[in-house]
């Protein structure tokens, strides 16, 4: 039987730049009885590797936080009234370039990791490390999507999973070739995970259990090229 | 601790029009050594239930399948190539109007079901009467989205739960009212079922256990609005 486990990482606490988060999601993990096996995918939401990078912004007042905003942006997508839909300098294209002030001290800000992919990379060495386990890494964060309201979280960083799924030339059952080709398989992760992580609460990392996806794909994979775009 | 448990439901076998799906998803968990217990997310891929109700159109041709996508949609969101982004009756915005010719029998075509809040109502229904258990059930396709590469499946139907988990309001762990205040719960329940559902191999439902999430929504509720939208 196909079978994934999901559980929610508690008590990590708040992080601080420079705290070793690799230290403080396994200690929080041996806390709740469990430990880091094989083939396990660590979710962990960006805002606390962010905060370990030291990727915040002190937000004196509004005029600030949308410089801020514009500072993160390589290009405006859309803009109505507050609301702006970016495009980061990793080329994700979500509202306000990811510049968050939930989950941080009131005045601040937390931006998107420089390079996500590394970081996931660098998070997933510190775990294998002390854990001797071979393990992935997925960097979430929430997006809004064209079309259909509501946020669902995707992944912005990975290291130890491919980030797609590619079936092209697979058959089905009826011996069709398949027209569904490229799984967002790192997106989907992060939708799961978010299932137990929750936004107001102190959950910002989970794991998956049951994946059996291999191969080592970038988040920024799944960024479309604007010539493959029809929505820019 | 907060914790899922996805498993797939194999064997479920080639559905025909009018065949009895609940009574098939039931054997198939049962012959798993399974039950349906009280909360259990019933996650059923559309193609089994627009076979069960008769879905189905022969497709003579190419032109044939063009023309059936035209019949689908009631309106074309962008078109490149044999590509067509179209708006469904439902108001889905999807790759060609959800017209599938995979997992089908060559030469058919699987279409949405014409009220997919209503299948998962009666599926949810008949699941219930016979087990006995209070359950869900979500009806998932597999869409694309602008900007980021991949495809993820998503809700199009469902029953007993909320479409989407409303934060306003709320705040976070350091008092600051949340922007995030929309999770796509059913959405994200779709990608993270997908994950032990696969594309190419016959196993078109799954079992989510653990989501604590209380409310009966539409999968038609997360259609954002066109004057919402600033992607037409």
């Amino acid at each position: 039987m196909t079978e994934l486990r999901i559980f929610g990482v508690e008590g990590i606490g708040e992080i601080r730049p420079g705290d070793d988060l690799a230290s403080a999601i396994r200690s929080a993990v041996s806390a709740q009885g469990e430990r880091l096996v094989d083939r396990d995918v660590v979710v962990v939401t960006h805002k606390v590797v962010s905060k370990q990078e030291g990727r915040l912004a002190e937000i004196v007042d509004e005029r600030a936080y949308r410089r801020l905003v514009m500072d993160e942006s390589t290009a405006i997508v859309r803009r109505r009234g507050d609301l702006v839909i970016a495009k980061t300098r990793h080329g994700f294209i979500c509202a306000n370039a990811a510049v968050d002030r939930s989950n941080v001290s009131p005045g601040w800000a937390v931006l998107l990791p420089i390079d996500p992919d590394r970081s996931a990379h660098r998070l997933r060495t510190q775990i294998e490390h002390a854990t001797g386990a071979s393990i992935a890494v997925v960097i979430t964060d929430t997006f809004g999507r064209p079309w259909r309201r509501g946020l669902v979280d995707v992944a912005i960083g990975v290291s130890g999973l491919p980030s797609v799924l590619d079936l092209r030339g697979t058959t089905d059952t009826h011996g069709n070739v398949l027209e569904v080709t490229e799984v967002a398989i790192i997106d989907e992760i992060a939708a799961a995970a978010d299932l137990v992580m929750g936004k107001a609460t102190a959950i910002p990392a989970a794991v998956v259990r049951g994946i059996d996806a291999v191969g080592d794909g970038r988040a920024t994979d799944l960024v479309r090229p604007p010539e493959e775009d029809l929505f820019r």
